[in-house]
C-alpha cells in the first residue's frame, strides 16, 4: 500500500461528498486502488462554519496559498464553483507542480485551453470526470473505452433539473414554475436556476464532449443553446399527442459540412430510450462507427455520485495511469479548431404549431407554404376552438433543412389566418 | 508518435473486424492514442483460406511459435476460442514476456487464476473488455469509473442471441424454435447454439464481472444457470399480461448472507429500463453506493464492437497505463473467495402458473399453501379453458425466501387437482 497525499478545495456539497466516501469507504477504496489517500488539508471560504463532518486530521484554513505550499498535498480536488478565482485557484495549483481534479464544467467550457497549457507546461494532470454526468463514467467510456470509433454523434441529456422538470411536467402536469418549484424543494435545482434551465450548463457538458469526441478545439461561444423555460404545458401535451416527449437534449453530430452542434428542448420519439430516461436522471449516447451506439445512464449530480468520478480520477492520477492517459491526447492542447454547420444547414426533424383562425383554406395555405419549401410533412393534428373560431394545427415534418424550415414558418406567419406566432420545436431523428 | 508491434492470433470475425479498424481507421487511432501499431504477425490456423482482406504486411503463419518467437510483437491480439488449446496460446505468449487482449470469455471464467498468475510472474497485462458485452466499455466503468463505490449489484442482459429470440417472440408472437432459426440467419446465433441459450454464455461474462465487482475469487462452477430453451410462447403471452418481459439476466446481488448469484430467465416489469432492451443488444446494470445506478446499453457482439472493445484495451497496455492500473486491483489474483449465498437464502419475487382442474376450492387451496409459507401474493390472473375442465392459476409473489416458495409450490403439486407441475419463473424487483 502506497501513501497519497491529496489535499481539497472548497468544503461544500461535492466536498462533503468526498469526506464521507474517504471516511466510510477509505479501507475499500485502498483495496482496490493501492492506494492510502491521506487528506492534508481543506481550504475552503468559510472554515469556521459549523459542520456535521469530520475533517479527517486535515489542516483547516481559508487560503488558496496553504494549499499552494503544502508539499504533502501532490493532487488537489478542486471543487469550486465560478470561472474567476476558481480558474485562478487551479492554475495555481498546477503551476505548484499539483495534479488538479475538478468538476467545475463551466470553468474547462470557457478556459479549456488555458488550464490545459498551464498543465501541460508544468507536466501535471487535469482530470474532469466529474464535470459531465456526474456518477456515470462518461468521459472515461468515450475518451477510453472508444478510443477505436470515430465518433458520429454525441446527444446527451445533461442536465437534472430540467429533466427532472420536464419529467414533471409530463407525468403529473405540473405547470413550468411548479415543477420548477419542486425541483427546488428537492435540492435538484438552485435557488437561481438560471444557468440549468437556460439550457447554459447543458453547453458547457457538451462543449467538453464534443471536444473530446471531435478531439479539436471548441469555441464555447459557438455553441446554440435554447432553454426550457419557454416549454409550455400545452407544449408537453403536443409533444404526447405526437408520440413523443421534450427532453433538453445537447447534441453534438458529424455532418458533412461540419459539426451540428446545439442545446435545445427537443422532440424525442416514445420508443427511444433516451425518452425513458426520467427524473433527474442524465444520460449520455455516444454513436462510435465500431461499437455502434452506447447508452450510459445514471445519476448527473449529487454529493455522493459526483464525488465517486472526483475519487475515480484520483486513483487514476495516483497510478500514473492518468497521466500515460492524457500525455497522447491531443485535445487537451490542440490548435485545430473543429468546423461547425451553420444552422441553417442543418438537418432535422420539426415540429411547428400553427395558431390560426377557423377558416377553409388554412391546412392548405400551410401545407402548400411547405411543400413549397421541400418540408415532408410526416404526420398533422388539427384541433378547433370552436367558441372562438380558432384552430391550431401541429406538424412534425421528415429531416428537412433548418433553413427551409424557418423560411417557411415565417411566410406561415405572415398570413392573415395566422393569429399567433407558430410554435417551433426540433425533433430527434435517427438517420438512415 | 511511438511504433508499437503487435500480433494477431486468429484470423475469424473478430480478428477480420480489427484488420478494418486498422486499416481504415488506423491514422485515427494513431492520432488519438499517440502510437503507431504496427501489425507484425498473425497466426492463424488456416492461413492460406481465401481472404478478401488486406494483412497489412503482417507475416502470416499457422503456428504459435512464430508469434511467440516474434520479438517486434509486444502485445498479442489473441482472438481464439475455446479453452484448452486457447488457454496453452495465451499462457505461451504471456510467458514469452508478451502481454494478451482477449476476447475469449469462457477461458477467463474457467482458469481466471492460473492465467493471472502466469500474467503476475512474467510482469505482462492481460486485458479482456471484449469478453463481456462487446461494444459496451463495461469493465472498464466497472473497474475504474466505479472504483470508490462499494458495488451492491451487477444485474445483466449479457448474451445477444438470448435477448434476440425473446425480443422475436413478444414482439413477432414467434415459437422458440422459429425465433432460434432467424437468430440463426442473421448470424447472432451460432449453428450449434446450445452455449448461448442454455445460459453459459451469460455466466461466464456474469463470473468475470462478479470478480470485478466483488474483488474475489468467483468459482464458476458455482453459479446455477438456467437457459431460455424450455421458454414458450406461453410463458411470454402470461409476463405480458403481467406487465412484464422475460430477460435472460445475469445477477449478481450482495445481500446479508453471502453473494446472490445466478444466472436465470426472469420476469422484468415492463416500466424497468432493462425490459426496454431489444433485439441483439446487451445491458449491464451496476448499482454503486455512491454512484447509485449506472445502466449501460450497446453492441454486445459482432466483428467491429468487440474489435472495438480489443483495440481500447491494446492502447491502454500500449501507453502503459493498464499495467498501472492492473498492477493494483486485487482480484487479478486474489485467493480470497467471495462467499455465496445458497439459493433457499434467495429473497426474490416470483412467478408461478399453476395448471389445474376448474373446481371450487382450488384457489383458496393454492392462495392458503402460498401464505402458508409466508409467501404474499402480489397479484392473481386466472383464465378458465371450459372445454377440457381446466384452468391456470398465475400467481406473482412479493419478495420472498426461494427455498418457502419452492417448497410451496411442491406442496401445490401435490394436490390432486393439479394436473401439470406448475410454470415458475423469477421476477426482478428493485429492493427498497
Amino acid at each position: 500500500m502506497q501513501d497519497y497525499g491529496i489535499g481539497l478545495l472548497g468544503w461544500g456539497t461535492v466536498g462533503g461528498g468526498i469526506l464521507d466516501i474517504l471516511s466510510q469507504e477509505g479501507g475499500h477504496l485502498s483495496r482496490r486502488s493501492g492506494f492510502d489517500f491521506n487528506l492534508h488539508r481543506i481550504v475552503t471560504a468559510n472554515p469556521d462554519r459549523k459542520r456535521d463532518q469530520d475533517q479527517m486530521g486535515a489542516e483547516l484554513s481559508s487560503s488558496i496559498d496553504d494549499m499552494v505550499n503544502d508539499d504533502r498535498v501532490q493532487c488537489v480536488l478542486h471543487m469550486v464553483g465560478g470561472t474567476d478565482v476558481a480558474k485562478d485557484m487551479a492554475i495555481a495549483c498546477l503551476e505548484a507542480g499539483k495534479h488538479v481534479v475538478t468538476a467545475n464544467k463551466a470553468l474547462l467550457a470557457e478556459h479549456w485551453d488555458e488550464l490545459f497549457e498551464v498543465a501541460a507546461t508544468n507536466q501535471t494532470c487535469l482530470a474532469f470526470e466529474a464535470a459531465v454526468a456526474g456518477g456515470i463514467p462518461a468521459i472515461l467510456g468515450l475518451r477510453d473505452g472508444l478510443i477505436a470509433n470515430r465518433i458520429q454523434g454525441v446527444k446527451g441529456i445533461l442536465n437534472g433539473t430540467c429533466n427532472y422538470i420536464l419529467t414533471q411536467m409530463e407525468e403529473r402536469g405540473l405547470s413550468y414554475d411548479d415543477a420548477l418549484g419542486q425541483a427546488q424543494e428537492l435540492g435538484y435545482a438552485e435557488a437561481d436556476p438560471t444557468l440549468d434551465v437556460d439550457g447554459t450548463d447543458t453547453a458547457h457538458k457538451l462543449a467538453i464532449l464534443a471536444r473530446i469526441a471531435y478531439n479539436g478545439r471548441i469555441n464555447f461561444d459557438d455553441i446554440a443553446i435554447e432553454g426550457i423555460q419557454a416549454i409550455t404545458a400545452g407544449d408537453i401535451a403536443s409533444a404526447k399527442r405526437m408520440g413523443a416527449r421534450i427532453k433538453l437534449l445537447g447534441v453534438a453530430d458529424r455532418q458533412e459540412k461540419g459539426l451540428e452542434l446545439h442545446v435545445a428542448p427537443t422532440l424525442v420519439p416514445i420508443e427511444h430510450e433516451l425518452a425513458a430516461v426520467r427524473m433527474n436522471y442524465n444520460a449520455v449516447l455516444i454513436d462510435g462507427h465500431a461499437a455502434g451506439p452506447n447508452l450510459q445512464v445514471g445519476q448527473g449530480a449529487g454529493a455522493l455520485p459526483t464525488a465517486s468520478a472526483v475519487l475515480s480520477d484520483l486513483v487514476s492520477i495516483a497510478s500514473g495511469a492518468y497521466g500515460k492517459i492524457s500525455g497522447h491526447f491531443g485535445y487537451f492542447h490542440t490548435t485545430k479548431k473543429v468546423p461547425l454547420l451553420a444552422e441553417a444547414d442543418e438537418r432535422t426533424g420539426s415540429y411547428g404549431r400553427f395558431n390560426v383562425k377557423d377558416e377553409p383554406g388554412v391546412l392548405a395555405a400551410i401545407t402548400n407554404t411547405l411543400s413549397e419549401f421541400n418540408i415532408n410533412i410526416l404526420s398533422v393534428n388539427q384541433e378547433v376552438f370552436a367558441k372562438d373560431n380558432r384552430a391550431t394545427v401541429e406538424v412534425i415534418t421528415h429531416p428537412s433543412m433548418t433553413g427551409d424550415f424557418l423560411k417557411a414558418i415565417e411566410k406561415i406567419d405572415g398570413f392573415d389566418f395566422t393569429v399567433e406566432p407558430t410554435v417551433i420545436l426540433r425533433r430527434m431523428f435517427e438517420k438512415a
